[in-house]
Parts: structure tokens; C-alpha cells; sequence
């Protein structure tokens, strides 16, 4: 079971980010701070600053940090400072340039406060919600046919039966997810759902599914929309593939913006694509109806292979991702208006009944019309060549797809960095996910979505028939988890009809595992092992992450046993410091370093490596010129290595006190720019890096700006 | 002029590490340290340890650094520490399997003390130092005849006269690097000359051009020996580019681990080079004059232009290249034994009259058997197919000259690296040049090398062909700068003969001179304007390197006025320290930092950033309950933002009292292994880039190992 916070995906609250302390652990805190004694000094009396840097606003310059920030004290309540963004009006310096480049690119950052649950009437939720789904039409149908036409005339005649298969598939996962709303009115995600009702490793699947579908969906989308595109202008053919990225960076930018969902401008593409393909069906068919509904001639057809089963099963699972996109309303069910589960379910009911005719519709005007997939063309593209012509209708058709599609990859983008942000709270995935960008969007998810589906996009060279075996897969597999926890719920609560319930729940959950059995079995060579793969990977690295999350967690927690030997909380009384210097010259860095460690008052030590004798003897009686303020010890290294003898020093020292906490103050040269950087020897870092293993060991840079 | 001390390139002192100060550095330093007055502690006694680690060896334990160094008391006087390399017996844990293999690939360690000034007999130095000059005959030729061949059959009759002008101008060069030796005892390279004699910009832009040179000669020789190697095994073009990467890997390693240039092992190949060579001439002379030396029909050429003045001079620039390493002997004197020079003169007479010898020979063997450059097979395995068949001899023939070039290639391995050494020496070049390895060899050196002439060689298909029009340009411009240089200096001398000297050099001055520019004019857009780029943007960046490491050195020189306000030495007591811990949770992390930050007895502020007002007052209530040991000051920072508000605090902090050290102690959790670490935050990364500009802020870093 997971940790009950995961049964709600409310926006995500700052218990991330300081969670709260339970009864035991704030005991440990009081006497871990007890033990402390009165040694120390609480009041802020002694301190060389005022801390609330209160009268002095002419002193706050922006920053050189990566936005320009203020700490100015907070405008309600004036002892408390607050971290405000510079609104523009600063001069022109080089680094404001790059600030104002990204800030137009990106907006103005948003405060917390501006995450709204924007709620939508169902006349443009529909739409908006619904454009995963119903884009789906425009390659599902093709995906179907492409592999019934391997098998000639006889193939093409299997499409009807297939397609009533799958449009029973759509009304019986369509009802499940009609109960999943009423079940999670605060969003019930196949993954929520999975790992409430079924346990830790069927939710991880469930949401290893869900990332593979939501990558997929941006490749498959974009690849579609292109073949929509190029359908009417088959010069950008060639093209695909650097449009198609330029597209993926497109969607990138806008979502690190943090767009919205909501609003008209969302509910057009859909709304228009539903008109096209309703016009398409409807002057389809009474063009058919005036020759008496008798079917156009296909063209004949090469058979590859006969009609067999294998080669059904596999068109149906090629066609059952005609229903992707279909769990979106019930992942989002707290966007809708009051009563949400109300709104939601009718609107799904609406979706599913505008999917099914739209896909029973396609295939009734392809069996009539004597269409066969072609490459170069998609099968809407000739349909709509032989209803409208080539006129603006047409056009419209072809333009209309390829805005759905785009819309329904931009889902992707709301939907990822969610699962992603939902899998590092409850700590599956790393902390970085945890984080909002200052538009309040997951950047981290955004950006590795993109990344991730540009690299699929690139590797399958925009081609929508490579990318479908994988497609199937991950969807299927997140519906049957989804479902199956769906009926445990209904068992466990044996609210009224539940049994009914457990019912309508069972049956989605069996036919979404047969097609994924389907698709696995009959796909398994063209692509379906590796989103096997990914999932068994993915579920596994989430577990590992949990595991070393949870070891962290237990290190780190006040009550815990001190994980390490000499590693325990100290009170700053029990702490004994060594104060060790490296030197190598004796220059205006090292003295500045030497002053700063003897300002500290513990006792001090200098290292200097030697590489010869001769310079051993030179160094000794500059530092006896110097004054001999502090005591040095000179390592000979005739072997030139300067790092591994100091490692050495600092780890015998620690073997003789191992109670001494060791501060190693580096001599650090900072120069202006970067690219000055190479020029130097990097010593300080590779010390940092060297020391980073050795316990009570801490290392501090003393930099001298040239 | 350049510094004195680039008038000799004797073996890196540890002048190199810590110069020696002159009396106005060793007066400042003594003024620096009488400003700590009596306040500082000089003495030991207070140490916690003691500094020597003395009677404690079963403490020292292998370190986790790079190699395995133990610290131990030097053997000759105990009351200095040494640091030893251990030689093995050591349990195998995964660290030490890491070292062994390296230990494997690179040999051990070898002590400062190891360098010795190997001195080779004539009969060893001949070979060793001639072998990149004579193999380039196997390149040189064939790289004229490829130009002559555009004019077909009147062309190929120009061969013979350019050919007498190359060797005049073998003869003109050679001549006078026999006067480099004797003025440069101590080696004499082209940037020791040049700089010393014409100044800074000549010195440099010779080094440039010896750089493009060792980076080329890297490159043609590996291309020309594989074209070698694929005369007589035709079925291994295709991998001609991985094969020579991989050769480029081995020379990398082999001198990584500190090849030695001396030993018969690396004599043989040049002596059997000479012997093919010189056997191949004597057959073929023996078979043309069985026909009276009447030539051979040439075949039927196509001429796809006409005899004219440019063609007839980029055939010469072309062939020059055969004379390519020429200067070698010079820059190695050091290396005979004595008398040095004499030696030294000795050998390059007989090596200039080898590759005279050699040159003249290859070509009029050409010329007699009418022989025409085609792809797939090099001139001379043509050659060595008529004079010997397909048996013993030819395979002998082809395996020396790839075994010659292979030699050549590794002389630009010693070289490149030291230009890089003297260079870093006067500060035009980067620091770690400076750096030996553990092999003493100069690893940074040679890995660049590496890098940028596989580069090459990738970037240009290892074709030999399209490598010759950047070669002739750097070489010549170094061998021009590097007599001029010559003749200033004995013109400054004025020693016995020095109008005599002059002359010498001004005629090998002026012909390289001339070869320089008919290389610039005939073959700029063949390739020379890449490396004229090169030798420009090379000078430019060694001056702004300089320029740097000037305004560095007096930036931190003890006598030089501080440079930036505030940063001036101190002393101890001069010094205000404000420790400032940022706290994100409260954990055993936190904890543990705030107790080493109440260690130092200082003045210790504690800064939490806050998402909202909720979380903000929640943890006020933690402090609290932990006992309010510390004051903390909170800043809201409703952009979610944490980096610049702590940067803007500290900057602001420092606006109040400019006077202060700001100590920031970041609390780290380290984990255990690399790969963990994207997982977590890397807020204290992320905290200590953004905090390196500031000035007097020191920054810390306590971890907890978990």
C-alpha cells in the first residue's frame, strides 16, 4: 500500500518540501536541542548585522543570482523579510540582457498564491480533455488497415468486425472510467488508483505504463500531425524530422511558460476537428447513399500473407489505439465545475459516444469508398480528397487534424511532469522533480519529456506505423492495473450496488488485458519487448530509489541511530577542531586563507607538499621570513602527486584523533570570468572532490577575486 | 624579448612550482607577517595531534585518492614527512583492481629523481631524431606528383627540376640548423630562437606554427603509414580511419606511460627504413641501366590543365614537405653524448645526406620506371612492385615505412608536450602544461595532442593527400622565424666568422621564407588559410593568456596594492567573522552543521527560505521546540525561488557591514556513491556557484556521510 497521501492528487502543498514532524520525532528534536545545554547563544543581541536588515532598502542590490531578486521586509508583516522579483526598470547590464531574454520567453515569475484550480464548463472541458481521445481517430483506424492490407482484399474485409470489437472495447472501458469518477473525485490517475488498491508494484507499473504512453503520445501525435500535413503539402516530406523537433521545442517552451489549459483558444482545434470529421462521415455517406451504399472497388491489392489469426489480433490491437487518451477526464475530474464528478461523467459519456461514431464512421467510409492505406497520404487525407475535392475544405480538414494532434501532445505535458512530481513525493523518483519552476511548472518533468520524446521521434524518423507497436502496450498495461484496483476498491468498500460496480470495473479490466496480451503477443518482435522492457526497468529503478530514499530518510531522522560510527549529532561544546591549511606559494591567496583560519581561534596547521628536497628547504625559510605564525609540516612528494598526499595527511590525522572534526581551509583563486578558468590548475576542486568521502571532514573555499 | 630563463630548456625545475622571491618579495613578506603581531600562535604545542604523524605507521592506512600514497616519516631524516607510493600487496578491493589496471596500462610511478639526461651514441641518435625527417620521403614525393600529374605528361617532366631545388633547399636549411647547434648547445627550437632573438609575437607565432606542425605530423604520418599498409593489404581501406584512431589510443598510452626515445628498439625501424630505401634505388637504378636509363613509358595521362608558374610552385610547396622534421637534431642536443654539438653536427650532415640521397633517388627512380600517383597504392609500394615483385621484399619495404612513420609520429608526442611545458612556463599557456604526471611525462600535453590530431586525422578521412596543404605552412614559418632569429643573433654576437654565420642562416632564412609564401599563395584555399588562422588565433590567445596571468600574478603578489577593495591581507585579528547557516529541514544535517558552525565560536546566524506563511510559522515552531540555540531569520519567497534570495541576503548583509567575513556553512547530505547523487537536491552546489563571485564569503561544506 502506498502512503496515504497518495490518495489525493491535490496541487502539490509545502509538506514536500518541510513535511511535518509527528509526535516522536519532535521529542527527538527537544532533546537533541537539550542537549546543547545553555551553552550556546540564542539572542541575536551579539550578532555584527541587524538580521532582519530592516531600515536599509537603498542596500538591496539585485543579485547576481539566476533571477533578480530583492529580500526586502515583507509588506503585511514588516519582521519578516520577503524575496520580491525585480519588475524591469534595472539598467541594461549584460547579465539583465539574458534575464529579459528569458523572461520574455518564459513570462514574469508567478507567485504560489497564482496556482488557482481553474474550473471549466463542460462545454470547453470537453474539448480540452477530450483531444487526446478523439485525435486518436487519426491514425488508429490507419494502424488498423495498414496491417489488414498485408493480407490483400480478403484483409480489408475484416475491418468491420474489428472495428465493432474495438468500439465495444471503447463503450466497456468507457463505463469503467464512469465509475473511476465517482470513486476519485479529487482525480484518480491509473497509477493513484493501482497503488491505493492493489499494492507498491502495481502502481509503479501502472505509472511506468503511463510515462511510456505519455512519450509515446508526443512522438505518435506529432508524427500524425505531420502525415497530415504532408498529405496536403508533400513537399515538407523530407522535412519531418526537423519540423517535428522544432514542434517538440515549441511545446517545450510553452509548457516551461506554463500554459494553461483552459480557454477558448484550447477548445477550437477539437471542436473544429469534430465538425471536419462529422462533414466527412455525413457527405461520405450520402454520396454513398446515392449509388445505393454499394462499395467502391479497392484497388487490387498484392497479398502478402493469408488471413489468419495472428494477423486479426494484431490489427486489433494496431486499432485499439484509437482509444488512447481515453482516462483523461477521470485524471481530471477537480477541473470541472460543481458537482464535479457530475459534470465530469457526463462529459466522458459525451466523449465516448463522439469517439465511437467518429471511428465506427472512418471505417464505414473507408470500407465504402475502396480506400487502402498509401504512403504519402494518409487514409483521412484521401477521404477527404474524395468528399471535398481539393478545396478549402480540405484544407480545413488537414489542418484541423493537425491541431488536434498537436493539442493532444500538449496533454502529454500536463500530464508527465504530474506523474513524475506524484512518483517523487512519494519518493520513486528523484527530489528534482519535486520542484516548480517560478511559472509554477514541473520544469524538470517538461524538460526531460521533451528530451525523452525527441529522441523517439528522431529514432523512428517521425514514422507513426514504427512508433504504434510500442504504443499499445503501456496504455493497456495502465488500464488493466487501473481497473483491476478499481475492483478491489468496490470489494473493500461494499458501498451500495457494488456488486454491479465490480462488474462494470471487471469487465474493462478483462478486455483491457486482453488487448494487452494481444498487443504484447502479436506486436512482441515489432517493438512491444521494449516497452516491456522499459516498464520491468522503470518499476525496478523506482524501487531501488525508494530503497536508497528510505535508507537516507532513516540516516538522517533525529530519532534515528546514527548510521555511521563518529557521525552522531554533536552538541558544539563535544566538538574538538583541527584547522588545516594547505599552502603551495606563499602569496596574497594563501595569507588571506592562513588569516581567515587563524581568526577562527582552534588550533591551526599548514601543509605544504614538496616535490624536492631543495624547494622542501626554500619553503621552510619563506616561512620563517613569513614569521612562522603558524605551525607547518612539509610532505616531500617525490612523485609529484600534491592531492593524494594531502588525502593521505588528513586520513592518518584522522586515525590518531577520531573525534578531531578536520576543517581544511583551500586557497582559492577566483578569477572574473568562466573561460579564465582552464588556464589554472584546478587544485581546490580536486581537493573538494577528493576530501568528499572522508567523514568530519569539512572543506571550505577562501577565495581571493582577481 | 623573453623572460632569461626560456634560454634554456633544460628539464623542468621546481622554479616552475615556487619561484624563488627576490628581496623586495621577501621584505613584503616579512612586512605581512610582523602585522600578526604576537597574537598568533607559532608554536605545535597546542596542535591536537601530532603533526608528524611520527611513531604511528600502522595507522596509515591506502587512501581513497587517485593512487595509493602513504605519508610515513622520510627515511633519511625522520622529522620529515614523505609521501610513498605502496607497491602492491594490498587486499583487492574494487579501488585497487581500478588502480592495478591502470598500473598495468601506465607502469609505476616514477620519482622526480628519475629524470636523468639520457645520452645516446650517434649511432642511436640517428635514427631516433632522423626518423621523422626521413620518413616524410615517403609522403613528400608523391605529394609533388600528385600536383604535376593535373598537367599530365608535361608535368611529370618538371619533377626532376623541382626536385633539385628541394634538395638545394635541404641542403640551405640543414646548413644552417648546423649553426643553431652550435649557438644552442642547449637545444635550440624555433620559440627559443625566435622568441629570444625577435621578441614575444615572432616567438610565439613559431610556436604556433611547431604546434600545427606536431599536430600534423601526428596525422600525415599515421594516414601515410596506413596508405602503406593498404598498398599491401588492399581489403583494409575501409577501416583506414578506426585503425589509425586506434594508433593514435596506443601512441597516447605508450607515452602516458613515458616511452623513452632511446634503445635499439626505436633505431630499428629507421635503419630499416634507410636499407629498403636504399635497396630499392640501387635495384631499380641497376634495372634502368640494363635499358641504357632509357624511362619507361609513362601511361597515357588525361591533363585537366596546363603546365604553368602556379602549378610548378605548389608541386614545390607540395614536395617541401618532404623535409618536415628536419629541425629535430637541433632542439636535441643535449641528448649526445659529449662533445654534444659536435656530435650533434655530425649526425644532422649524415642525415641531411640521407634525405638528399634518399629524395633524389625516389625521384628519379619515378622518373626512369614512369611511375604516376593512383589511388590505393603509394608511389613508393609501386616502386618497390617492380623492383621486387609481390614477395618478402616489398612486404619488407611497406612494413618499414609504416614502422618508420608510426616512429615519427611519436617524436611529435616529445615534442608538442615540451613547447606546451615552455610555453606554460612563460605563461602564454595554460597552467596544468606545467604538470607532470606520475610517469613524468606531461600528461595534459599529451592528452591534448591526442585529442586534436585524432580530430584531424577523423575530420580529413586519414587522407594523406588532403593533409598536405595545411603542413607546409607552419613548418616553413617556424623554420623562417627560427633562422631570422639565428641571424640577429649573430649580429648581436659578432663572433669570429659571425658575417660568415649570417649568411648561412639569411640564405636558409630567405629560402624558407620563400617556400612559406609560395605555400601561403598556392594552396590558400586548398588548406593553408585554415592553418594561417590557426598561427593567428594562436599568437592572440597566448597574449591574452599572458596578458591574464600578469594581471593575476600581481593581483596576488605581497608587494602589489590590493587590487580590490576589501580584499586586502589581514590580520588575524583583524578579521570579523558572521557564520550563517542556511537551514531547509531540520534533520540530523542541519543539526550537525549548526553544531560545527556554534564550534567555531563565532557569531552564528541561521537563514531558512520559505515557500509560504504557513510553512514559515511551522518551522519558527520547530526552531522553538529545538531550543532556539541559534537565531534564525526567515525569508517568504512566494516565487518558490531558494538560491537568490540567500545570495541577495548575503549580498545585502555585506552592504550593512562591508568589513565582514561571511562564513556560509551549507549542510550536505553525501551519499555513498556518484550515481545516487541526482537524485537529491544539489542545493549545496547550486548555493556555492552562486555565492563564488561575492567577495569575503567563504563557503563550507559539513557533510553527513549516509
Amino acid at each position: 500500500m502506498l502512503e496515504a497521501s497518495t490518495t489525493s492528487n491535490a496541487p502539490p502543498s509545502p509538506d514536500a518540501v518541510l513535511p511535518p514532524l509527528d509526535a516522536d520525532q519532535l521529542h527527538a528534536l527537544r532533546d537533541v536541542g537539550s542537549a546543547w545545554g545553555q551553552s550556546s547563544n540564542g539572542g541575536s543581541s551579539s550578532l555584527p548585522i541587524d538580521p532582519s536588515l530592516g531600515r536599509q532598502p537603498e542596500l538591496n542590490q539585485p543579485t547576481r543570482g539566476s533571477r533578480l531578486v530583492h529580500v526586502k521586509p515583507a509588506s503585511g508583516s514588516p519582521d519578516e523579510l520577503e524575496a520580491t522579483v525585480d519588475d524591469g526598470g534595472v539598467a541594461l547590464d549584460p547579465q539583465t540582457v539574458g534575464h529579459r531574454i528569458r523572461r520574455a520567453v518564459l513570462g514574469p515569475p508567478l507567485k504560489s498564491t497564482a496556482i488557482v484550480q481553474e474550473r471549466m464548463r463542460k462545454l470547453i472541458a470537453l474539448p480540452v480533455l477530450s483531444a487526446d481521445a478523439l485525435s486518436s481517430v487519426a491514425y488508429g483506424p490507419e494502424a488498423m488497415l495498414a496491417v489488414l492490407v498485408l493480407a490483400g482484399g480478403p484483409g480489408l474485409g475484416w475491418s468491420l468486425p474489428i472495428s465493432g470489437a474495438i468500439a465495444f472495447l471503447m463503450l466497456a472501458v468507457g463505463m469503467s472510467y464512469r465509475q473511476t469518477i465517482r470513486a476519485y473525485p479529487h482525480g484518480g490517475g491509473s497509477y493513484i488508483v493501482a497503488g491505493t488498491n492493489l499494492g507498491r508494484v502495481p502502481g509503479l507499473m501502472a505509472a511506468a505504463g503511463l510515462i511510456t504512453d505519455y512519450v509515446l503520445t508526443v512522438a505518435v501525435s506529432i508524427s500524425s500531425g505531420l502525415a497530415a500535413l504532408t498529405s496536403a503539402v508533400p513537399s515538407l516530406h523530407s522535412a519531418v524530422v526537423p519540423i517535428g523537433l522544432a514542434l517538440i521545442a515549441l511545446l517545450l517552451a510553452a509548457n516551461l511558460r506554463g500554459v494553461r489549459q483552459a480557454g477558448a483558444v484550447f477548445a477550437a482545434p477539437t471542436y473544429a476537428f469534430i465538425f471536419a470529421i462529422a462533414l466527412l462521415v455525413i457527405v461520405g455517406l450520402i454520396d454513398a447513399g446515392r449509388r445505393g451504399f454499394h462499395p467502391l472497388p479497392a484497388p487490387v491489392l498484392h497479398a502478402s500473407q493469408g488471413v489468419g489469426l495472428l494477423l486479426v489480433l494484431r490489427a486489433f490491437a494496431s486499432g485499439s489505439t484509437a482509444m488512447t487518451g481515453i482516462e483523461a477526464i477521470s485524471n481530471a475530474v477537480p477541473a470541472f465545475k460543481p458537482v464535479e464528478w457530475r459534470n465530469a461523467r457526463t462529459s466522458l459519456t459525451w466523449m465516448v459516444g463522439l469517439l465511437i461514431t467518429m471511428f465506427v464512421g472512418i471505417i464505414a467510409l473507408v470500407h465504402l469508398d475502396g480506400v487502402v492505406p498509401e504512403s504519402g497520404q494518409t487514409v483521412l487525407s484521401q477521404l477527404a480528397h474524395l468528399d471535398f475535392g481539393a478545396g478549402p475544405l480540405y484544407d480545413f480538414t488537414q489542418a484541423a487534424t493537425a491541431l488536434v494532434l498537436l493539442l493532444a501532445a500538449d496533454t502529454a505535458y500536463n500530464d508527465f511532469p504530474r506523474v513524475m512530481f506524484l512518483l517523487a513525493r512519494d519518493r520513486f523518483a528523484p527530489t528534482p522533480f519535486l520542484r516548480m519552476g517560478d511559472r509554477l511548472a514541473f520544469n524538470n518533468g517538461i524538460v526531460v519529456l521533451s528530451i525523452v520524446a525527441a529522441l523517439v521521434f528522431a529514432a523512428f524518423n517521425g514514422n507513426t506505423g514504427s512508433l504504434i507497436p510500442l504504443y499499445a502496450v503501456g496504455v493497456f498495461l495502465a488500464f488493466t492495473l487501473s481497473q483491476a484496483g478499481m475492483v478491489v476498491h468496490w470489494r473493500r468498500l461494499r458501498g451500495p450496488r457494488w456488486r454491479a460496480s465490480i462488474l462494470v470495473n471487471g469487465v474493462g479490466c478483462a478486455m483491457s488485458a486482453i488487448v494487452f496480451l494481444i498487443a504484447c503477443i502479436t506486436k512482441f518482435t515489432a517493438g512491444a519487448w521494449v516497452s516491456l522492457l522499459i516498464v520491468a526497468a522503470f518499476t525496478s529503478v523506482a524501487l531501488l530509489t525508494r530503497h536508497h530514499f528510505d535508507g537516507v530518510a532513516d540516516a538522517i531522522a533525529l530519532d534515528a541511530p546514527a548510521a555511521r560510527e563518529g557521525e552522531k549529532e554533536e552538541a558544539p561544546a563535544e566538538v574538538s577542531n583541527l584547522v588545516i591549511v594547505p599552502v603551495a606559494h606563499l602569496d596574497r591567496v594563501t595569507v588571506r586563507a592562513l588569516a581567515y583560519a587563524a581568526s577562527l581561534r582552534q588550533p591551526v596547521l599548514a601543509l605544504h607538499v614538496s616535490p624536492t628536497e631543495e624547494e622542501s628547504q626554500r619553503f621552510h625559510q619563506y616561512w620563517a621570513a613569513w614569521g612562522n605564525h603558524v605551525p607547518l609540516e612539509v610532505i616531500q612528494s617525490p612523485y609529484r602527486a600534491v592531492i593524494p598526499p594531502i588525502v593521505a595527511y588528513i586520513e592518518s590525522a584522522h586515525a590518531q584523533r577520531s573525534d578531531l572534526t578536520l576543517t581544511v581551509i583551500v586557497p582559492d583563486l577566483a578569477v572574473r570570468h568562466w573561460w579564465q578558468r582552464p588556464l589554472h590548475e584546478d587544485t581546490a576542486v580536486r581537493l573538494r572532490h577528493a576530501l568528499a568521502p572522508l567523514s568530519k571532514v569539512v572543506v571550505s573555499s577562501v577565495p581571493l577575486h582577481v
